[in-house]
């Protein structure tokens, strides 16, 4: 398998994450072979959402933030939904973890409405990236290149814009967690 | 009553505004006098939410966007909700009247999340504001001087950062909607 021996952290909010943005890029990463580590902001269970707004199921928190550290993962996926993106900014842990994996060159991949929480990281800045068209605004405004695509490779960053793009964003996240470090990921922080 | 012939618009998306940060500001300024007209995405009615996710009520849309004109009122309201702010912001028609009542420098109030909109629509270059503190990254980079107070007044700017704040973020609505026009409004523009 392609990612065997990789272990990579998917994070989700106590509620409002989008499932979709959750299930199909751990789904895909463990079909490549990947070890997938649900990380949350509080142990428990986590409830998904669909459009934004309506409850889908419950996921078992498999590590919340302050028990881990990006030393222990190869790469981060954050998934969107509007509430579950802006929980996991306005949390200080989830912040420096995600900058965190920017210091050490490893691949991050953000859809939707979770670029957010790479703007409020600050690691944006100079780089290619999409989102929901929405928050376009606070990622330009964050420093960001952004671009209307399906999904958008940037030297280890991986963005998609919605469920949609879920195909072509699980797609091109394997891709970047085969490939490993990347240099680039750190000129941006 | 202080308000007496003054019209009002406040701002409800489809769905995910929320319920009391719609409804009490309403309320106080008809409470002073005021008419306040619901303008909203769609016709039909509108379904608010509480802590962000949660559906309360329904409430009927007054007019659509596309049948209004900031002409035709002396100040605006825009409730926050996660998403129903997301949306709203979304939405080029909302922008563009938002933004229409800066430059015809009349009073603005937005609480929690409604601030997206006001960096949506690029009026907040200079200002002092307040909002929900998971969104100050977004307003600072939009240009806003972001402080932690129940209510910031800003020349006929009134923000406030969740529904807590309520009795003062409606308190000084109905204060700058009593007082008129604001020629400083136009000069963020």
């Amino acid at each position: 398998m392609k990612l065997t021996g990789k272990k990579v952290a998917i994070l989700i909010a106590p509620r409002g994450t989008e499932d979709s943005e959750f299930t199909k890029p751990k789904q895909a990463l463990e079909a490549a072979g990947a070890s997938v580590t649900v990380v949350g902001l509080q142990k428990g269970r986590a409830q998904t959402v669909r459009n934004d707004l309506d409850p889908v199921a419950e996921y078992a928190v498999d590590k919340t933030i302050t028990e881990v550290s990006a030393r222990d993962f190869d790469a981060l996926v954050i998934p969107g939904g509007s509430v579950g993106a802006d929980k996991l900014r306005a949390s200080p842990d989830t912040v420096s973890f995600v900058r965190a994996f920017f210091e050490q060159e490893k691949p991050v991949a953000a859809i939707c409405h979770a670029p957010w929480v790479l703007a409020e990281a600050d690691v944006i800045r100079g780089r290619d990236l999409t989102s929901y068209a929405s928050i376009r605004t606070d990622l330009v405004n964050a420093g960001a290149n952004w671009t209307d695509e399906e999904v958008v490779v940037d030297q280890g960053l991986v963005t998609s814009r919605s469920p949609d793009d879920l195909p072509a964003f699980n797609a091109k996240l394997v891709e970047e967690v085969a490939e490993g470090k990347h240099p680039e990921q750190a000129a941006s922080v």
